[in-house]
């Protein structure tokens, strides 16, 4: 899990918000059954093979409803976890217990769907010098989440969002009249230190970019003897990056290509979650 | 799409956070090739079978960018679609068409997940008097958006998080030291207008659940024939609900044993999203 | 007091958001003449005779200023209290002795107020069956502190607001074409663990409101005689509600109607303060 | 009303505030029986002889849900107003009316009731030179609100918080060692726009005030033949401020005192409301 | 420093709202070096001479990202330092010391340029019955930090904002009718404590101002001899504020005219920093 | 001025919290002598020579009380301006006029004396290949601000903050056992649109950095020779930027040397304002 301070102060604002939205107006039934503070343990119990991620959300979850609140792990970020396998064990107030369990959940479930899917395509290029990336297509509020959860499952990480780098796709390049036109706006009005990638539907393109001194083609739906061309005709000058359907299945002929990177939407907009549940919990004083 | 304002207001919040986390400072691409405002438009073509929803959310994310942003919609909310179906098209400021392109297609592209997930099971429970609900295993700060997809795709909606009902669970059961004791608890302090639902995974807590007033009972996981036995028991005195893997297979299943509700966490936690892009953009001015 | 910690923390935001309302740009009485920390003391002392209620509130007031703050009570929440009677000793830096007090005792005595209000007429309902209940009429911003402060005098709660049940009112039977149209609309649109109210003013509405499965009904202002049939008339069916001007005068009479609930806005709306002081202050060190 | 454009953008940000107070998820009643957007109107009837104050904000509760929402005015704010008076017809979005009626009389009542309270003290004073202010006992997060509804019921204004003015009370004194010190250090490190008030409860404190240059004596529940004394003392050199427990019946002699200034903080913390009410309802498209 | 806990913690919230600029998702390259949490300390070192102000903001910067952070000062704010000083040495995890350094510095760098200024020119008024204040002329957003540093540097406080105290200048005077009806309609509206304050560009206005009972008379941009003949005509019967282009070299002749304040914007809105440096970073563990 | 629409919306935020900053709880001398709203006009007159920045931040600033408020400009940002000539007429409600007058000029004498020191030194660096280029040494809050108005005085932009690009100073250096470790560290970690920048304080490091990979070279301080020495060595592999004392008089020296880059923190930390005022208030209606 990364350890950036005001990467984990901004999740933690999420987090809090997730509860907020889970009870806007407290827990009728825990309030009911627990009106006093009283500790308590519950077991993280694992129900679907899979790679876990985001034990630390999961942590603060319930942290943010008692601070006193710790998980001790038998998992870390990033393992291979198994049906039936007792990944942690969360000691805390039984309110916070009951009150964080699903907002906790749903964030830890997620990102371990997320990590999973991921470590199954990032397995098929280890070893290879091709990395696997995620892209914008994200869950609204979940950017930092689920970036972190590809990078826990082994993938590396495209840019954030459109303040951080340049990406001119075919809308721009019309709007600007060109390709080699749209790259010198770029280098005219961008910040010198970003990176100007284009997005390229054929060979043409890619020979314009290149010479327009693009630092980055991404080679989008080309097919496979295209590709290989245009691996070829960029001969190192620009990273490559290819883009379609990427699948496990597919994932080593893109690594045979060549290419730098190859990046795939479906690992944050169509995984599913990892299923986990919260079980045996016990009231200890 | 609902139209109660304080919703709107509230999703608008959301759409604004998301466009602000895309571009937390500005959009260095765009501005390289548009930098002055013009008019444009650009359609919105569907790449998957399935149910559309969410066609205000998109529609706000242009506008919370160029107020004057407008969608011509050929399908509404909630129609079904299918692969190459032209859905809209929007007019706006060519800055605005390219910096909310991506948010408002997470937004629209989620919320049709949902919709076409939820759409597959209702369909069978149609015409029978079992309800389809969704639950709170929602994606954290996505929760009146993955409601209002759940909606438009046939469903129907539990409560919204643990203020408005309560929800009595084996954890809290045991806090309290029996289901008779719990529904006490709950009726004693919980707001009178509040339900009190009891999750049942035997018959004894059936039996002592109705006994003690339960207005809801979730059968849990049940076998067939105890769920059988349950309705059977409770008679009517209570609204049953059926919980466990609902599927589009198994459903109506369900609705033969007579139950009122069946929820079903996967609509908005395992439903992946519809694929849909926006094409062709044109600079008309 | 209420321990839910989420409702804690909402009560949290409001409490700083009060001491900021108070001075927003610090408060140059106190930093003239007290420009370090030290420690020091102050007494709580009650003015006039009622129930005390909001000690925790009260004392989150200081610690936000000195999370050190505590405070050493004498009587509880809930607690009837005398004129002169020393309720509590505040211990904490003498700086946020002088700058919270205000809007300690602006919460502490409102809530108070409130519940010395409630108790007067909760006293005459003990025993009976009729239970007394707030409303919606709080002080926009209150709501949390005012039914907290309604509970600890012995009142019971309505629904928190618009969102967490059902309350059909002339308005909204009008808009739907009739009692039953607008209960049947809310059975087919609002998530199905609402509780669906109506509010009647006569006993035909009564009539239709029961046979159409109102779970509450609202009894508005009606007659001794009109009330005594609609209970008569409702016969368990539903559970009753009555509402007009309760005080501790008539409240016998309306449990001796056999009604269920008795809700009353002058709890929050018109309680007036109860007065208490901060008297003695001695620096420590 | 205050025109003031920053304080009526502070207004709606607590307006809005209370909205989503009231509906954090909705308002489940009135999207059942009118799910879509139509014009109506509603009457506003006064309940309770008293004087009006708060329509431009009980307006703006229904602008934040339909921004065509408009009040038609029989009445302005500052009139006296009888039981059964028609004050004012509301026209907007009949969601808007239903959505917004309670938070809209919410603010307008207690805002009236202060008015109303603070109306008979200050027709007393009327033709003397005397002015009747109000304190900082007012409602949490209410502040604004409530000091405009004593300026609309005729009263004026003491300094808004601790941060715009210098008092100097008995802790105050005591921390910084008497009197003299305590107004020296005010002067030394206070904005010198600021104006020093000193509490004082003896005659002695009063001599000692003066003469170290207060620029107001707060004569603090002192004896009428204290007080007179102290006026005569003072004699112009600073303005006197006359507090304790100021009535419509003993105003009088406050002014015969010769005073400058009356303070009462049951202006505001214990006025109750003025009993307001929205009638005939009526869909007109 | 102020200790006023309420600033401080305002204070806080414009540090923390600074460093979630400087890095909206992380900081790239501490995370690549750095990953793991390590104590380390460094060394701030003075650059230039001057006097250093807001070293509990630049402690601050460090804490919000490691609560452990601390400073060992070996200077204190409002010393006088020199070039090559080791003013203090930072004691934090290495990655908090990375990415809290600008933001650190940027803080204190701008305090300290301006309590540097302001002491050049308040040492010239030192021991003469002159006080010399900052103005309105602030950084947006930085209000707090920079009147703090001028009273850091010697100088004094003139009003906060808009809202504590009534300054009429022409177009106020202009829109009033006059300068008597001017301050008539502020004694009429404004609160009591707030004194009156008028700026007067001939001894006419001075005269009318004096006369119509103004608290305070700015002379603005007066010749020499005007501002004699103004001081004497007022002749203490209000306070008198000198302003115009203020400097070391000309303030001593403003102290000799006698007026009692003297007010100049360049404080804040020309010092420029005061060039410090963190250097010699060790890692501790 | 920037049309990014995201970057005017975070500009918006930022001048509505300055002209709260300014006036928390309103103006009490615009309300004394100005309580209704009425149209007027006021010139903007230069008082400095220098280059404009920030019109359109100036005009938002009256928008935001009153959105009926116009700027009529006889200038552009970006233009030289000199001392009295009229640059534009702001046309708004006289209380928009007065109430914001000082928050817009604290925006735009700013933002001008930034763009004015720019273009000073922006001007000797015309025609040649090297590029001015503003740090983050930017006031807190201020960075979109101060950014814009470097470009505007015809700077160029380096990376926004900590996120968007990787900076390697001597510490990230260290801590990482070495240059190559260092962006072997970065190339592993951090997003692959990042450009890796190494800061260089000898020739030594110059050619390690280059050797493994950097993409920019930071010549930091460095001798005219061994800047010189370093620059041939570079020999075009990476982007070279020179750091050190720059200014107006010996840009061109850096310019000679061929480096891409010249960065200069006094552009935004040390400008000092350019002398503007708003003269000739008239009431139009």
């Amino acid at each position: 899990m990364t350890t950036d301070p005001m990467i984990l102060a901004k999740m933690d604002a999420a987090i809090r918000a997730a509860l907020e939205e889970d009870m806007p107006f407290g827990d009728v039934s825990t309030m009911a059954v627990m009106p006093e503070p009283r500790p308590g343990r519950v077991q993280l119990i694992c129900k679907q093979d899979g790679v876990v991620a985001g034990l630390s959300v999961f942590e603060r979850a319930f942290q943010l409803i008692d601070p006193a609140a710790r998980v001790e792990r038998l998992v870390e970020d990033g393992d291979a976890v198994t049906v039936g396998q007792h990944l942690a064990t969360v000691f805390a107030d039984v309110r916070a217990l009951l009150e964080a369990e699903r907002v906790a959940l749903n964030f830890l479930q997620r990102m371990s769907g997320v990590a999973t899917y991921t470590a199954r395509i990032a397995r098929v290029l280890e070893g290879t010098g091709t990395r696997l990336v995620c892209t914008r297509k994200t869950t609204p509020g979940m950017r930092l989440f689920e970036r972190e959860a590809v990078r826990l499952g082994g993938g590396h990480l495209h840019r954030y969002g459109l303040s951080d780098a340049v990406m001119l796709k075919d809308n721009h390049i019309d709007a600007a009249g060109g390709v080699r036109q749209a790259i010198e706006a770029a280098r005219a009005t961008a910040p010198f230190v970003a990176k100007v990638e284009v997005e390229c539907e054929s060979l043409d393109m890619v020979r314009e970019a290149v010479d327009a001194g693009a630092d980055i083609i991404m080679l989008d739906n080309m097919s496979h003897d295209d590709m290989a061309e245009a691996v070829a005709l960029i001969g190192g000058r620009a990273i490559t990056e290819a883009s379609g359907n990427v699948t496990a299945q597919n994932a080593a002929e893109y690594a045979d290509l060549g290419v730098d990177i190859v990046s795939c939407g479906a690992l944050t907009h169509s995984a599913g979650i990892l299923d986990l549940s919260l079980k045996h919990l016990e009231v200890l004083g």
